[in-house]
């Protein structure tokens, strides 16, 4: 501790939550007490927690949470969402001044971000201008995102338990689509990288098992290969389960649910892709008028958009719940051991399948290496238009938990 | 045994698939087997299956289900959505002389249906036809429906497994919209009764948690109350979590998610309520619209349609699970008891509250006490335009079993 700055940390949380984000808010907390914060001699006098990121800090809305018990940790853990309040402020340079000078005001010497991207942009600027300023600030970034898109990492905390949760959706809608039979479109979450869409493929167990069709964002879709498609599996198994990212987008980079949106964007000036079921109404109802028969009744075809409760369902995957709370920690007990700043990476060192263990361990990276930067899925992940490899499903088992087991007759 | 008649039992799941009716189909088997069914000397000589309800039927599409073993009937019951698969078909009286017909060719004397209120309707039609005929047939009658519609019963089988997913959903996007504050709109299925949309009541825990704003079918929806109620909400919280049923209809019983959608309604020939974001989608533009400030942003709406995941999340309710399996069972027992047919009905014998435990009992009604009648909400669960009563909790509560307990800073 010897080189330790006097001053109090602070912590908070940034963007959409998670099921597991307040496993890392308590994680470096217990990382920080671990080393003795709180207490008289040491020099980390204060936990502090900001009310809904930045935006509570820059309007002095911070709480203390140095003296918390272990159990009120423990449940507030276990606990989906944003414990301390999120926010979507995507701070600008004058924005991350503000930050800073919040920084200095309360003497905070130790700062955490949980987050994204964004996130750890934010954290990379409030360091540049504490640098600048000669204030010694250790800033440091803990990877949280369901979408799965931070690079480096093997993965990031919150997309497994976002995963257990549509790897289980799909299962259990399959067996729904199977006993009223029609066409049934899901829309996952992701605006940029597929890998939550891609999870839906977990969920196959037998030959005929949905998802049928999966479309990702880094496959350029073309709707009249998709409604053929969707046409070949019909014919073929009288029904058709469709796994659709809320980010697919045309050849050209644009965005399909704000094309087929249109009109309602212009009219009311905003396309947001969740909190909406447009994108899967719309495919919904080109899917009636292109596969209606010459004469007869149009197909069954049913939308859902699965929505927020992908990122708050309280099942958590054991292995996300565990290496959410290790980020943490590992980011406090780093903050204390010297003058470093950086974000934490999951590296997989146990591969999960093959006969070996899974096996995670986490490393420092430096902010550089991870702010604004999005990582979008491996090609070899992508099997075709509409599918995943078996490599991908390797990759993403080991990082859900176990899911349900069905019976069938 | 003395009056049994020699012959097969057959056995079919129609309308929407639940958590629990293959509870219930495994229900009937092992009632029937109890009874000696499929035994050298006993006249009830094979259990069948209709594949997709009497659709199967009717089209010689049966499974025989009389020599499962009893891991793969334990398997199938804990596995949610119809094992037969099921039929959205409402047989009139020629498809019901057809279904006779199918009885009398496979020599078919003990007739189970598992269905809501049409289904009950089919059972009542199909045994008037036999008795015309002089040929002896027992129907059967076992409940289910999520929506929790049939007279006399308690409750139905199906409704507290989704009702836990309801209740659970609320509580977790509650934090979510806590954490990152705005009007979020959860649309809840329901098409005539409130139930399912009452239970997100049970997602309350302490005083300002959602739902903040609760509109069933059974309260005439009146647009402007509703948007000056969220109005209230919003500016006293800074946030407002609303539950929605599909169903909600005006003054005059018009349904108002068809009337908001009617545009799209017109040009493609269908409203449909459940399998769409429309309703949503709509109230959400209205609320952004009409809570704008004079200058400024319209505050943050979003809305999810929370879709067929309601009827088969495989997480059912464990009393819902029991009393499913044991109406099962009960039927079938009591079709090889004697002459008789009719329903089975969930009556409670125990409260569940006010220190008393919760307790069930069955009891067999008769097929025109339920068939094709509806019930709604009891007025007394209702409060005021936008909530529901102490005495809708205390009756639901008991049903859905353990929800997830929460920590919080």
């Amino acid at each position: 501790m010897a080189n330790l700055i006097e001053g109090n940390a602070v912590i908070g949380q940034s963007g959409g939550p998670t099921a597991v984000i307040n496993q890392s808010l308590v994680g470096v907390v217990e990382g920080l007490m671990a080393e003795g914060a709180g207490q008289p001699a040491n020099p980390i006098k204060r936990i502090l927690g900001m009310r809904h990121g930045v935006r509570g800090l820059t309007h002095d809305q911070l709480i203390d949470l140095t003296d918390k018990d272990q159990h009120t940790l423990n449940a507030v853990a276990r606990t989906p969402s944003a414990g301390l309040g999120s926010t979507r402020d995507k701070p600008d340079a004058e924005y991350c001044k503000r930050i800073f000078h919040a920084c200095e005001k309360n003497s905070i010497r130790y700062f955490f971000y949980i987050g994204g991207n964004d996130s750890s942009d934010t954290c990379r600027i409030v360091n540049e201008l504490a640098n600048e300023a000669g204030y010694e600030l250790r800033c440091f970034h803990v990877p949280k995102t369901v979408d799965n898109d931070l690079p480096i990492n093997d993965h990031t905390p919150g997309f497994p338990s976002a995963a257990r949760y549509v790897a289980t959706a799909f299962m259990a809608d399959s067996l729904d689509n199977a006993s009223i039979p029609g066409i049934k479109i899901n829309v996952v979450m992701g605006r940029h990288a597929g890998f939550l869409t891609a999870a839906a493929a977990l969920a196959r167990r037998e030959l005929e098992d949905g998802p049928h069709v999966v479309c990702l964002p880094e496959v350029p879709f073309d709707l009249n290969k998709f409604v053929d498609r969707v046409a070949e599996v019909y014919d073929r198994l009288g029904r058709c389960q469709i796994a659709v990212s809320e980010g697919i987008q045309d050849r050209d980079g644009q965005p399909i649910g704000a094309m087929l949106i249109q009109g309602e964007a212009d009219a009311h000036g905003n396309v947001q892709l969740s909190g909406s079921g447009a994108l899967g109404d719309q495919l919904s109802l080109i899917l009636k008028e292109r596969l209606k028969p010459a004469s007869g009744k149009p197909p069954r075809v049913r939308a859902d958009t699965f929505g927020y409760l992908q990122r708050c369902w309280p099942d958590a995957s054991p292995v996300d719940a565990e290496e959410a709370r290790r980020s943490g920690r590992y980011a406090g007990v780093l903050a204390a051991s010297g003058d470093v700043d950086g974000s934490v990476a999951i590296l997989r060192t146990g591969k999960g399948y093959d006969g070996e263990d899974y096996r995670s361990e986490l490393e420092r990276i430096e902010l550089t290496d991870v702010a604004a930067k999005t990582k979008h899925m491996d090609p070899g992940y992508i099997l075709g238009d509409f599918d995943v490899s078996q490599h991908f499903i390797d990759y993403c088992k080991p990082l859900v938990g176990e899911l349900p087991v069905f019976g069938r007759l």
